[in-house]
């Protein structure tokens, strides 16, 4: 008993981690229950049930199934959903008539085929790369009402009022998610993704910073401050699906913020993709960052100023970037920064020209210093 | 109407060549034909339909949601289904009840309350990480059943059968989809999680063997023979989600093939992250491979020999464990390509004692060599 109830107390704290880590969170629990309930509650009122029926209970089911954390979620699936539905009633219907002519004993098999046949095709599209990105949800959702509609069309008389009830109570549902996603403390996919590509840079910009005063500092103090601020480049590295979903929500989502209606979210993704890469070269170099065999320490008092210098400058270049991308203004201030860090980058060549061997990580340094300097230009450009 | 042709044929071309790539696919797409109308032509047929009435289109409903591309991931989401409704159904009832007891004016409040916070709890809870890995799905169908129950248990009077009812629609369609899925073609998880590490191994292998001849060999050629044996290691950097994803879905999977139930699939992700880290060390000695400045050719010459065979042979050891794991034996012919890799690193240390600088390029391979090595011996340990 003690061990579970220690269990419980370690989830409950988990729970209450991820509520403070991320506060929109709660907000969107409470969002979801308001949606919920102001649907439930609809439903219950008499008048409203009379006209709808048990059709009510769709609009239920849109809500649980539709509202998603961010704005764009929830838009794309309200009108993958809205025209799913219009169009797979529409050829519901058209399939029901089809099958009515040719006789009543030929129904089921000719509807049994059509649904066959539609539902394998759908499910083929979904694979599509492209059709998955944004139209996953509407083919699940074509499939679901066809078969819906040709099967209970079999026996419920009133076909027409049917699909017009249901898809009613399908607006219903899915204008209440948008206009609560929308009012209530909305969570933009867009927003998000900024945020996400900015502190990355940032991450990487912190990292060059330690770097420099890590590497060449004496052995003594290594231990203790094998800091933590070393590390959070390693999240960059693994961001590329994050990143693609966030901008795959954002084309959903109308202008808002500083963020014009099609904004350039393709952009992102490319500069997350050189961000990576820069990640990818901090990742090689983290690993001379504690060599075994150390590098005499002559030769590193060489190279100390001018590496130390690359990497500072490099660090406050990026730091401008992100920084200008937070506040969407140009990055001039990155290029006086840039100029500097290849100026050191050129210190760096003289000095070792005057000696030699186990220049790895100070070679390692120069990549990272080209990679910054290209990073840069793209982002001027883009910004 | 030209441009809208080619259109038409391009997709219908990019179409073709997704069946072709994995044949599974339209396998796939046809099992789910199959299922959808196995389970729509149960509708159809009277004595059946006069049992279960208009819930019979809850299994229509459950087919179409459930059926996913694995069977780890049908197996989960039915269980996650069958759970989440029994649980919600049996909360639902009990909420009624409590909620008639209090009278007819209090009732409306009560459910709508009670709603409220389920739905805000669940939300809430989905995102727990871990719970969001597993259970992500079941909760949706938890908020989706409870609401549903409460909110037509205010009008169906009888709400037991009601519940007897969907659940045994719901059943029936997991059932139905449960067998097809593993009984037609099943696609594994675990297998595809399998094959994915050791592929992506063998690209690693691949790059390696590619990188000695084309680094060392003169200048003209180079153009033509871009070739796109070495871009195969990018697509291993970002494997990361697809890998977990994978890892998750196998877990729901019973014993198959050579895999035991609990089989370690968690030491799979770890041998992941090991590849993905070797291949960052590709990715910055790619950068190396088409230089701007061309470093001397009597230098190259120096050290072409030890760098390219200790390229080959590291290349040669992974190739050996790719192999060794696809047949899941123990992978001792690496060992002596290890110990061969080795000895040409020392090799290539005593060549670079006696000339110097502009070493980079050689450096870097002795990181990935040293990588290589140490993925040899963790892989051994693992299979």
């Amino acid at each position: 008993p003690r061990n579970f109830k220690s269990k419980v107390i370690n989830f409950a704290r988990s729970l209450k981690k991820i509520g403070q880590d991320d506060p929109r969170r709660v907000i969107h629990s409470l969002k979801v229950g308001i949606a919920l309930t102001l649907v439930s509650l609809f439903y219950y009122s008499r008048p409203l049930y009379d006209g709808f029926g048990v059709a009510g209970m769709w609009a239920v089911l849109t809500v649980v199934v539709v509202f998603e954390f961010t704005v764009g979620g929830t838009l794309g699936k309200c009108l993958n959903r809205g025209c799913a539905t219009l169009l797979a009633g529409a050829l519901g219907v058209g399939a029901k008539h089809l099958a009515t002519a040719l006789g009543k004993r030929g129904e089921p098999i000719i509807l049994g085929g059509l649904v066959f046949i539609l539902a394998a095709g759908a499910t083929f599209f979904r694979f599509c790369p492209k059709i998955k990105q944004r139209y996953d949800y509407g083919l699940t959702i074509f499939i679901l009402t066809f078969s819906l509609v040709t099967v209970s069309g079999y026996r419920v008389e009133q076909l027409f009022e049917l699909a017009h009830q249901r898809l009613a109570t399908v607006l219903i549902g899915a204008a209440a998610c948008m206009v609560i996603s929308i009012i209530i403390y909305p969570v933009w996919a867009g927003e998000d993704l900024h945020k996400l590509v900015a502190s990355n840079i940032e991450k990487l910009a912190n990292y060059l910073e330690g770097f420099g005063g890590e590497y060449f500092q004496c052995m003594e103090d290594k231990e203790k401050t094998k800091n933590s601020v070393l590390e959070g480049y390693k999240s960059v590295l693994n961001t590329k699906a994050n990143e693609e979903s966030l901008a795959n929500l954002a084309r959903w989502e109308p202008g808002h913020g500083g963020f014009r209606l099609r904004h350039p979210w393709k952009q992102y993704l490319e500069i997350g993709t050189l961000v990576r890469q820069c990640a990818y070269r901090l990742e090689t170099l983290n690993a001379y960052l504690y060599p075994e065999i150390q590098a005499s320490l002559e030769f590193k008092c060489k190279i100390q100023e001018p590496c130390t210098k690359m990497s500072s400058e490099s660090s406050k270049a990026l730091k401008a970037i992100s920084s200008s991308m937070k506040t969407m203004t140009d990055p001039s201030a990155a290029k006086c920064h840039i100029e500097n860090s290849k100026a050191a980058t050129k210190d760096l060549k003289l000095a070792l020209e005057t000696i030699s061997l186990e220049d790895v990580e100070v070679l390692a340094i120069i990549s990272v210093a080209t990679v910054a300097a290209i990073l840069e230009e793209i982002t001027k450009s883009v910004d």
